[in-house]
């Protein structure tokens, strides 16, 4: 296969402002033609826009705000892990040679109604990712013995690591007491547990080879690529307290890129509540089953930011459609040496988990200097 | 670049109903693996689902009512050529190596919300496609003299060869008389002059050299692929007659297929509007400028079905999400021999052309035997 790297990126804080969609994808592909003056507009052969904006005919819309005339141009959609799957139609339409430079732009409204799952009708009231999360959580406690400390300590570390990203949502740390006495939300899930919906982009450059050269003299590649779906509805996961469709997609990248989850050295996990951490890191290999906390408690107390270094979902906030796409820019930050006081020293393999709809559906990427 | 060809495909009747979007769509790749029994659900590692519908989630929905559980999941919009967008994914998806096998399933429901630009504040009232089809007819009129009955003839022509297409939403013929006289929509178009939004759906599989072997003696292949997105709004078009996003996608198509338009021997032309038919024949290159409508009916005289043999989108109805899914499975009928009574004897060579919003946006496919 042709291989394929990170030639650029541009980001927007992410906050709860009330922008129109096309103001945010313009700005962070603005930033990222501007911190990559080397990449001509002309050699951008795709722009592909990740979003569950209702919203029709971004792709163009972007270009033309841009500059651009591609040759591919359409918007990718799929919850969650729309920015991911952005990311790997981006790395197909290069390694096939049909394009071979393409921007993948993600954004999000603080409103999204990719947040409400008002489609699925089997799930009468229960529309909301709340509930799912809500019966993982009293699954995964109960299957593991897991005190309401110990799951705390995932909103804590995040909130932490996230005041060292400039454009995280989070501008506060909290202590263990502060997330289990924040605004009950159900039996099981508390405030402070959950992602927060905000308004924000990501925008992302790939390219060939040969493209990258004339652009940068450290690409970052995608090494790895693991997708799996095993359904629509998380009432057909094997257990509420496991991901298969995660650990299936982590296998197959890591097979992919020909590593071990020991060669990890970085990684981002989509928290988007915090039983989903520990969940994750079990299904990717980073932890036994049952011991995701210990290693998240193991991580905190060393001050290591291994796991979600700009803060996770949690921390840094959830606006779907950028949030793959803003997870890909902090691993190739971290392999790059660009995370500033993020930076996990001497990374040099890192690794992108991003899924949709209680882990029904899962992207995991391996990325390398 | 790897061969990838079609392996399959399956498609519902475009009607008026009120069908949900997920019914639709389970309709057509339902009739889709009963046409194809040999195609292994274990072996499709990724659906796209190609729609301007609003609901979410959408691959992993369809894969879940088919009980497919791809590895790549997600929908794919831009606009009127959502469809051959997903196609043209599909291929990459399959030459990069990343699947072997790709299910392409395009739907619309007749309120799709892509008929209304809606977030493009700049047209102020004129959100409808009918406002540019219109300043497009009045301006190809001028430009080179065209009267209402020559331009009528695309839609006589195309509601004509419908009846023998038996999925097509249009049951009846009609005279050039009869589309001069139907309703006024604005000054220069009346409304047998528009394809007519519809509910209905699309379905393809696309598989790579290897496996369609298993599944067919005869696969169709995609030999070439253009596309170009020049704007996202009409007013920056070169001049309102004709199509330059149309021209380029062609001319790349062809230059890939390493074809002549003299080699073609049955395209599907988008057709949105009565004036689209000539614009795109010139563009593509089997007419010269304003020439478009002496082919029409040079055609029409010796009931010759070259062009738009299943009827155009304003015979067949025009789901968007579908439409060029539609028209690919129409040249891949063509070039097996299975087109019945709309049949171009000795077919070997067939174009696509699909385009979006005032063909600010065109894909051109090149299929052979």
């Amino acid at each position: 296969m042709k291989k394929v790297g990170i030639a650029g990126y541009g980001i927007t804080p992410f906050t709860k402002e009330d922008k129109k969609i096309e103001s945010i994808l313009f700005e962070s592909t603005k930033s990222l033609l501007e911190n990559n003056p080397k990449i001509s507009k002309n050699n951008i052969d795709a722009v592909l826009v990740s979003t569950n904006n209702n919203s029709k005919y971004l792709s163009p819309i972007l270009s033309e705000m841009m500059g651009i005339q591609p040759k591919i141009a359409h918007s990718v959609e799929n919850l969650c892990n729309s920015g991911t799957n952005s990311i790997v139609s981006a790395f197909s339409y290069v390694a096939s040679g049909l394009a071979d430079m393409v921007l993948v732009s993600g954004a999000e409204r603080y409103d999204s109604p990719g947040q409400i799952l008002e489609w699925d009708n089997s799930r009468g009231e229960f529309k909301h990712p709340i509930f799912w999360a809500s019966i993982f959580t009293s699954s995964y406690k109960r299957q593991f013995a897991v005190s309401d400390e110990q799951l705390a300590l995932v909103s804590v570390k995040n909130h932490a690591q996230a005041q060292n990203n400039p454009n995280a949502i989070s501008k506060k740390t909290y202590s263990i007491q502060d997330v289990i006495n924040s605004k009950i939300i159900t039996g099981d899930l508390k405030l402070l547990d959950c992602s927060r919906s905000c308004t924000g982009s990501a925008s992302i450059i790939l390219a060939s080879d040969e493209m990258i050269k004339q652009i940068t003299d450290q690409p970052i590649w995608i090494s790895g690529i693991g997708q799996k779906t095993t359904s629509a509805g998380f009432t057909k996961n094997e257990s509420f307290n496991s991901m298969e469709s995660t650990k299936i997609a982590s296998h197959t990248a890591l097979q992919m890129a020909n590593k071990k989850i020991q060669d990890v050295d970085v990684a981002e996990i989509h928290d988007a509540f915090s039983v989903c951490e520990p969940m994750a890191l079990e299904a990717i290999g980073f932890s036994k089953n049952g011991e995701g906390l210990n290693l998240v408690k193991e991580l905190y107390d060393k001050k290591d930011y291994k796991i979600n270094p700009r803060g996770g979902l949690i921390g840094s906030g959830h606006p779907l459609g950028a949030t793959g796409i803003a997870q890909t820019i902090e691993i190739t930050q971290q392999l790059e040496s660009n995370a500033k006081n993020r930076q996990i020293e001497n990374a040099k393999v890192g690794l992108v988990h991003n899924m949709s709809a209680a882990a029904t559906s899962s992207t995991v990427l391996v990325l390398e200097k």
